[in-house]
């Protein structure tokens, strides 16, 4: 399971029953909850995700509309009891935020929040086999997107030819990593005729608020998928600009020089009542492109 | 118009498609918002009420489901241009935790937000012909009800009497305020013969989070509606009671303590995902009691 689930895909002030902008990044054993604009915990409640099984919360940047849900869900954790440690990643000064909200309510948290403050690009951390890193985006204000890498996976024993040989079953790891065998008599069994290749490592980025910028096509390049936003059409490229925000042609021209396999758009101005003419733009320019509605799950591809 | 809407009515978590506490309080021309729990703003969308005619908020304490809506109601005022004054009414230190949100967005408002800290109960106002006024309630931390509570009303002129006699038109607003003319010879025209009697003055109080406390009777006495939280029924009265809350039974006590007309009953707890029961056990006590249901508003008896 690697697959990212959209709760609100709206910008700014919520409307036409769109929500501010906070997804969830289903891993096996876990979700990575990626922004949390006001009102996600009752999304997650909306679309049965386990809250529960949120371990990590990645904050792109200090918009309202991309963190105020996040003191609720937290003190709903509280709440509800929970116990295992919840990670915050986010720019400062969130940390003191979200302190002096659970100081004026005399909130003591029964489990441990670990928050990791981001000032620059790089890797963040490595877990359960997913690298994540953030970088710089070009936005109003300090914003980072997110980057989640599957590290390479290992090569998958065929037991049948394994077992035809006399490799010993403290080497099988070896084999996994794609190493050859060699017998006791000095003759090489090739590591292919022993394993299967590995399964496909898989890789999304989550663009964040941003201008055009194709300063971050280094970080996003091979991805599976990409989540970027396009909060007007093109007619709006002016404005988007001085807003520090991007178009649907200019995220499909981002997708299209990354290489990437599939795009996803949202964070949608709520000048848009509907949202058609976004994917017609963007396909455009990329074709494999969709928008990214509220309560949809999309698998990477 | 002096009616109330309900916009939350469910307590801490959000369960079962109720929200947490937010009320409004219409009057001529302008809305008061009591409590503002996270997601206030998509249901002041939902039930079509309109913001700008939000002057003041009332918050009654710091615990999440009663403010956390709040930051993000402001930053929508801000976004859609919001130009008139708004004062917000609360415990320290709400002030603080709302600049320092907007600091780090780097809001600059476009209109004047103004603060009014409460530590003790009082008169905090009178605006258009209606006093506000706050008394601390018996809850976990600090905390306050309010009273709204319309000034005495002005008589109004029987026009056909006044204009029968030479009443001159600048005594008219004397007449309203119940003085007897004297003509120019000496004689006395009886108030009662020139004008009708004023429309009764109104008064609703929001009672907020409280332990059953008698205490809370002065201020509201005579009040033609009451909100008091019944958080549990009655089996649960002493956990109601460790965690500074109400039952049903001791709802319906202060009520009838209290000699009001009508009840209204909320901020139920997530345990009861139906709500009947909260109606049968207070209307024992208290008969002219109802639910506080979303989205409906309830008038002045």
């Amino acid at each position: 399971m690697f697959a990212i689930t959209i709760l609100g895909n709206n910008s700014a002030v919520p409307a036409f029953d769109r929500h501010p902008t906070s997804q969830v990044l289903t891993l096996p054993g876990r979700n990575f909850l990626i922004d949390c604009g006001e009102g996600t915990q009752i999304q997650l409640i909306k679309y049965k995700i386990r809250r529960s099984k949120i371990s990590h919360i990645f904050i792109s940047h200090l918009h309202g509309d991309h963190y105020f849900g996040l003191v609720g869900l937290i003190n709903s954790f509280a709440l509800l009891g929970r116990q295992q440690e919840l990670t915050i990643v986010a720019p400062e000064p969130l940390q003191e935020i979200i302190r002096m909200q659970l100081d004026a309510a005399h909130t003591t948290l029964c489990f441990p929040l670990k928050f990791i403050t981001i000032n620059c690009s790089g890797v963040l951390m490595t877990i359960d086999g997913v690298e994540v890193s953030c970088f710089r985006t070009d936005h109003r204000i300090e914003c980072y997107g997110f980057v989640f890498k599957e590290i390479e996976k290992l090569r998958k024993l065929n037991i049948d030819a394994v077992k035809a040989t006399e490799v010993p079953v403290n080497f099988y790891h070896h084999l996994k990593e794609g190493r050859d065998y060699v017998t006791p008599g000095g003759s090489v069994i090739k590591n292919e005729l022993l394993t299967f290749p590995a399964d496909k490592a898989k890789m999304y980025a989550f663009c964040a608020d941003s201008r055009y910028d194709e300063r971050i096509l280094d970080h996003i390049k091979g991805a599976d998928m990409i989540y970027h936003e396009t909060t007007y059409l093109d007619t709006f490229a002016e404005i988007a600009n001085a807003r520090f925000h991007s178009t649907t042609r200019q995220a499909g021209k981002i997708a299209r020089l990354a290489g990437v396999k599939k795009l996803l758009i949202g964070h949608f101005s709520s000048r848009y009542d509907t949202l058609e003419e976004f994917e017609t733009e963007t396909r455009e320019v990329f074709p494999d492109t969709d928008l990214a509605l509220e309560g949809v799950s999309y698998l990477m591809p």
